[in-house]
């Protein structure tokens, strides 16, 4: 497995050096006959995919992985449309962003140009295989896929549509490389290929994140922890608080920009917190409070430290009273993952403080954690939203897929 | 120690703070405090200086490592030059890069934010712990500084002036913490605070900075490795070409951006290769040749494969005749380091291909790679020039120190 997994690196070493310069119009021809293909391969990605859904029951995998594993035709055909809206979006590669040209007449650009070779690493959700193909494609990257095992054979056919369709368009061999094995090993043996793979993105939870990052040299961009925070100022709109409060928490407890800490100014709180603890309720929120939410509303449970480090991706919310917006901001800066935190105050002053002192990727006033995507954000499609500070913060689009490289011409310029 | 470090870490993170919204004058007026001590001090700084040259002679430290130690009235100018310059250079902190409103009427801005805390970890130059902690201060950082032990007595003298000078000038206190120890466990433990570092800039050895890259879970910026090439093509002009070769290797061979190799088109071996390999000599630089170089220069070496391959620093220099472009880009992203290479040329086709094709932080074309360069390229100071993809590419200027945050404003806006 080790040479195969070494040869398909070398095939995608090769193919990166042609894919980097190809212009926008073949690689959106590309992708045009990708999104034709699947379109027609309903019923074989099915069958696939039901081979992969029924093991996954029998093995007893959870409700909610088995979800992200179905395939059905919906699913399909949102890949598809994914697909033609990436034509549409620009391609950055090429692009200046810095110009200046020396008194001694040397030209100089700074311009943007794929990052080379990414490896892919994934789990359950199979669309990853063709979002991912498609964004590396788009921006002038090479790609080196390796999928669960849970979703193998939908992975695997998957791959091959888009990959022979691609050759069909045009695509360099090479370019897509699908790792079509069980073997647990494959993850380690790509993390020591630093000599060949440019980026690992891994995507999953946070135990695969954590393994990438330990066992390679090669850089990782990662898909964060998302504990996010809303604070209610003092000099919050009550209904639009509540609001906010309910949306950033219930709308898709599961996704990592929902919050799971709501911080409440103290001199507000003997008024919003009854009021957004009943709203919790009906909606099937359990709640865990610091002492001084259970001394105001009684009915909810009381909060343990480890409540304010848990990133709960359910229906469940920890409530803190705090003293002061001082107060609120530390707590986020502590126990937060830096991904999208929200304070809800009508006071500009106390907002430019919250933007300002807030050290999260995202920081929003008066509106939803739940807005830090990469549609609303204007990005077109999104590849992931990174809390780490290096390269790419928050949402992560075809931009965040590119490096630079200057370009460098004179007249015969030497250093004197 | 360890706890001395923590400590150091926690105190560094709190004053991170205060600092990364500091205004620009203020900043300004710490830097220009810190100058003025310094220039004040040259008797102090000398005395300490001389202790640590004077132990350097005694355990034979090599004269390179010795004149990178040694302190003298200019270059304690130089580092007044130095902070005197940082001050008129422009604060990207705060600079908003994007900015959009959606017809929901959210206002997103992609703001530029300082990392946070850096840790820089260096050998030998003193004057690193100026340029460092005052390049970390001017874009909003804070730095947890540690050289090497060679440097201990200088290295201390210089923190304890900038320290005191700044904190005079309302510096926050632990914005330059330095790590004042001979233990060589002090870098393990640094490398173990991720929960406290944004940053790792390792400055230094090849050793160094791969001992940093393997030991730890906090991004790195690295100044990489410079094997750098030179390629002289068919249409190239022969003065022109001559005169480079010349500069890209003698001007100054201890540094990352002169060159290691020289690439020759087959067609004007015959009529370059003499003439060069002459200059050469009379500059007393070592040859090693192809075999093709060495029938027509007998008096070349015979290179091995290991000289493609060697970064010398020194006056040494491998040549190797190529048949086409395509070889010459072959070879460079083969062995070189992606740092800088040039071409000469008069043809533009050409050209095009090889600023293209070659894989490399900055490509040149018609000028000597030497020209890679904070200065020359316009960004005032630099930290480093990055061999790697992620975050910074090629020269690192303060830009290069900060990443960036998206503030999103709404009016109550929710995700429906």
């Amino acid at each position: 497995m080790e040479n195969n997994i070494l040869f398909q690196a070398q095939k995608a070493k090769k193919a990166a050096q042609i894919l980097s310069i190809m212009d926008n119009q073949s690689k959106n021809a590309i992708l045009s006959s990708m999104a034709c293909s699947l379109s027609q391969s309903g019923k074989e990605i099915l069958f696939y995919n039901e081979i992969d859904v029924s093991a996954a029951k029998e093995s007893g995998l959870s409700i909610s992985m088995i979800d992200r594993l179905v395939l059905n035709q919906k699913r399909i055909d949102d890949m598809c449309k994914g697909l033609e809206k990436l034509i549409l979006l620009k391609d950055h590669t090429g692009e200046i962003i810095e110009s200046s040209q020396t008194s001694e007449g040397l030209d100089i650009k700074k311009i943007r140009v794929p990052l080379g070779l990414i490896a892919m690493i994934y789990e359950a959700r199979p669309n990853v295989t063709v979002d991912a193909a498609s964004l590396c494609l788009k921006s002038g990257n090479v790609v080196i896929l390796k999928g669960g095992s849970e979703a193998i054979n939908s992975n695997r056919v998957l791959a091959k549509i888009i990959l022979s369709a691609g050759i069909k368009a045009g695509m360099p061999d090479g370019a897509i490389e699908f790792i079509d094995t069980l073997d647990r090993n494959a993850v380690y043996e790509l993390l020591k290929l630093d000599k060949y793979i440019d980026l690992l993105i891994p995507r999953g939870g946070e135990e695969l994140v954590n393994f990438v990052r330990k066992n390679s040299l090669i850089p990782v961009l990662s898909h964060g922890k998302g504990l996010c925070h809303l604070y209610i100022d003092e000099d919050a709109d009550i209904d639009m608080a509540l609001k906010i409060a309910i949306n950033a928490k219930c709308q898709r407890p599961s996704v990592c920009n929902s919050i799971e800490t709501l911080l409440v100014s103290r001199s507000i709180a003997h008024t919003f917190l009854p009021q957004i603890c009943k709203a919790y309720y009906d909606k099937g929120v359990a709640i865990r409070g610091c002492p001084i939410t259970k001394s105001i509303v009684n009915t909810v449970e009381l909060a343990n430290d480890e409540d304010w480090n848990s990133e709960y991706h359910d229906l469940i919310i920890s409530i803190k009273v705090v003293d002061s917006i001082n107060e609120a901001i530390e707590h986020i800066n502590k126990y937060g993952s830096k991904h999208s935190d929200a304070i809800i105050t009508e006071n500009k002053k106390t907002a430019d403080k919250f933007l300002k002192e807030a050290d999260s990727a995202a920081v929003f006033v008066n509106a939803s954690t739940r807005l830090h995507d990469g549609s609303v954000f204007g990005l077109g499609a999104e590849i992931g939203i990174s809390t780490q500070k290096l390269h790419a913060r928050g949402v992560m689009g075809l931009k965040e897929l590119t490096t630079t490289k200057y370009i460098v011409v004179g007249k015969g310029n030497i250093r004197e």
